[in-house]
């Protein structure tokens, strides 16, 4: 038996259907844009449609924006020897918050995983190697995630950049900061023994 | 400065006003809702704008409806002589899905809470009062939540409905099924113990 009227429970439905919010959350949602002003539920209606349909992606750096290029691509002040490559638009933000990086980005919607069929094809790569053809880019920074998938994608990168003469790094993988040497994983360990500094 | 672009910083603020969805939910539920299909965002957007415009409450009960009088009202098979008074329609579902009670609902929209300026007149109460008036009425279940709120509109109504010759009996409050005896609160204990029954 259905103990919904009909619009509550295609509400709850769809609601339920995104990441981390289970069916009990999707009710406590639901009733509570029931109980919302008229407004403010038609504003959180109008949002979704609103950021599906002119949310796109940047066609030079791949970044999510609602005018093309996109603001950090239009931007010309910023430095234009370095990019900043990374698997998906989080990541920029993420980077753009420190607020000390000042070059382009590149964003590559994922990385490349060959036991999920993902090849070097299947990512925004191509229109990378396209953009560095001016040689005005001296230094590409591989931001990908420290995962497997990730680190294969820094390799695969700085396999095939690096011929060229520009200067491939990888961000560095360590102790976070804060962090204790005691619960950190081998391999973090590993890195950050590896990448240690002079001081 | 402001990290995303306008259509999806919209989003992420609609999002962050539902409850228990923080800044970094909101931020994730708007990135899956722009990685969704267009088919499946605008189903959600859609189902909010239905739900607003269509669900209402029932001129009957109160109970949350796409119909008046609702499903439950409507349904001529239930038993007559019963209603059990509930705080919200979330408790009618509750009651509704351990398919015992057969009766019907009148849901309050809330309980009777001086502290904050609610009195009898401001829940849905006058027009249970109505429909107890026709005499087909023999029994009147509370189900008001065991808070101070509840009970003191338990108490309440109790008092206004008892003279009229109608049997009001209150929920068994106690030990949750496959609770300990151990964790249960001191009230909850004692709630326990004055409604024990002989075995």
């Amino acid at each position: 038996m259905n103990y919904y009227a009909r619009p509550l429970n295609k509400l709850i439905n769809e609601l339920s259907k995104l990441p981390g919010i289970g069916g009990k959350t999707a009710q406590r949602l639901a009733f509570h844009i029931l109980s919302m002003d008229d407004r403010d539920a038609m504003a959180l209606s109008d949002a979704i449609r609103d950021a599906k349909q002119n949310m796109k992606y940047c066609s030079v750096c791949g970044n999510l924006t609602d005018e093309d290029p996109c603001s950090i691509c239009a931007d010309e002040t910023r430095d234009k020897s370095m990019i900043c490559v990374v698997e998906s638009p989080r990541d920029v933000i993420a980077i753009e918050k420190i607020k000390e990086y000042r070059g382009y980005y590149h964003v590559l919607h994922g990385a490349i995983s060959p036991m999920d069929g993902i090849g070097p094809t299947d990512i925004n790569l191509q229109s990378l190697i396209t953009r560095l053809q001016d040689e005005t880019v001296k230094e590409l920074i591989i931001a990908t995630n420290p995962t497997i998938e990730g680190e294969a994608t820094a390799m695969y990168i700085a396999r095939l950049i690096k011929p060229s003469g520009i200067k491939v790094s990888r961000i560095a993988h360590g102790i976070p900061v804060g962090g204790d040497l005691e619960y950190a994983d081998e391999v973090t360990l590993l890195k950050a023994v590896e990448g240690r500094r002079e001081l």
